[in-house]
């Protein structure tokens, strides 16, 4: 199966790192809107439009399927999405959920939910939850925690301040959904800040969610990556080689 | 006279607010490209289409002049601007020089330019400083800065620890030029740090060149400001209301 991987910048490719670690598909095609990015600051009309345009991008591939990367575009567009496209798409949202209740059966468990505003306003996550009976759940929009990690900061004082700035206040938390496509790369430091809470990584919950319903178990011996955005591109495969190293062709 | 301000987002309100203190135009036209921002971190083709872009927003207006507040596009798009225009562009950062002239006038000084990453990479303050005989000027690009701003970050640790990060191993500089929009708002806190240096702050700088080369010395009573964006004008409004309190109506 070829698949499409659509994020607002770089972010989305620690969902490509996770697809690439199960070997799920035999070739990915990946679209950065980096001339846009970010998008977890803007409106939902904006959001909504820029993702259209992403569909129309991906019409020039024969994708199989298409993977919402973004949190934020998977909270406000994939309804429109699904309608326009006339392939699977997948958002991160439902498989986050799902991983969160296959991980944590207290309904009475302190989940947190950290993403951009966007996303935390989107209620997304907050709302599936609510559904599924869990009581306690805090949202929390982090969105410094992007350009920290875009900064190259993975450690350190700055980091320090931003999860103090953010969670200082919170007490007990036992899962957190990293519902932003840049937390993972953080991912140690969040979870040591929240004392060990288990942590709901989306790019780890759409492959469960993706080998469960699509029947994406071929085990590849090798995956053929593309790599595209809309601005910078030699910027977003300079990351891409960093982050997804020992993966990928150099 | 009716002036256009262009900005990439919500950060050329600091340079409105220059304007409106000194009471240079009877009317002020802003346009932030909030559904785009930032520009600091894209490509220099991408910042030269959005900034031509802007320029077509503004022929729906009669407007005499226009101001890029943005460094970013100053540094990059201002040739082209000038070119397309049927009016004249200024931007700031040719003021900034010329306002880092008339303070410093010790060519050993140690100059520090600060902004985006993509206004330091044009060299664009340093090519013109070294021009004029300055000898030690060092550029770091600060981005942080912007979404910390733009997260209401005003004082704290987070802001010591990003100021931390990107001057700590400075020292003695007599002046910093605050190359983006953002900056003036931590501009006490920046100076601080920097042990009280001289700082060139691009409102300022823009009304003083105004003043001088355009014959903007009207003092006018009372000025309009109408206020546009790409993205959640709401939003852009909000933060006029909060950052111009006093110098507008609400």
């Amino acid at each position: 199966m070829r698949v499409g991987v659509f994020d607002s910048g770089i972010g989305g490719l620690t969902v490509v790192k996770s697809l690439l670690e199960q070997k799920l598909f035999k070739e990915i095609i990946y679209f950065g809107d980096t001339a846009r990015v970010p998008y977890g600051v803007k409106d939902k009309n904006t959001i909504v439009r820029y993702a259209v345009e992403a569909l129309e991008f991906f019409k020039n591939f024969d994708i199989d399927i298409l993977i919402i990367a973004c949190n934020t575009v998977s909270a406000y567009a994939l309804d429109k999405l699904q309608a326009d496209a006339d392939i699977p798409v997948v958002g991160v949202i439902n498989p986050g959920v799902i991983a969160l209740k296959n991980g944590v059966k207290d309904k009475d468990a302190n989940i947190l939910v950290i993403g951009t505003k966007a996303t935390v306003k989107s209620k997304a996550y907050e709302t599936q939850l609510f559904e599924d009976g869990y009581k306690n759940i805090i949202s929390i929009p982090t969105g410094l925690f992007v350009p920290v990690v875009e900064e190259g900061i993975f450690e350190g004082a700055v980091l320090d301040s931003v999860m103090d700035f953010y969670f200082k206040d919170l007490n007990s938390i036992d899962a957190v959904i990293l519902g932003c496509t840049h937390f993972p790369l953080i991912q140690d430091k969040i979870q040591a800040y929240l004392g060990g809470a288990k942590v709901i990584h989306s790019g780890d919950a759409i492959v469960e969610y993706l080998q469960k319903n699509y029947h994406c178990d071929k085990n590849f011996e090798k995956t053929k990556v593309q790599f595209f955005a809309s601005d910078n591109p030699d910027g977003l495969k300079n990351v891409a080689s960093d982050w997804l190293k020992g993966l990928i062709d150099e």
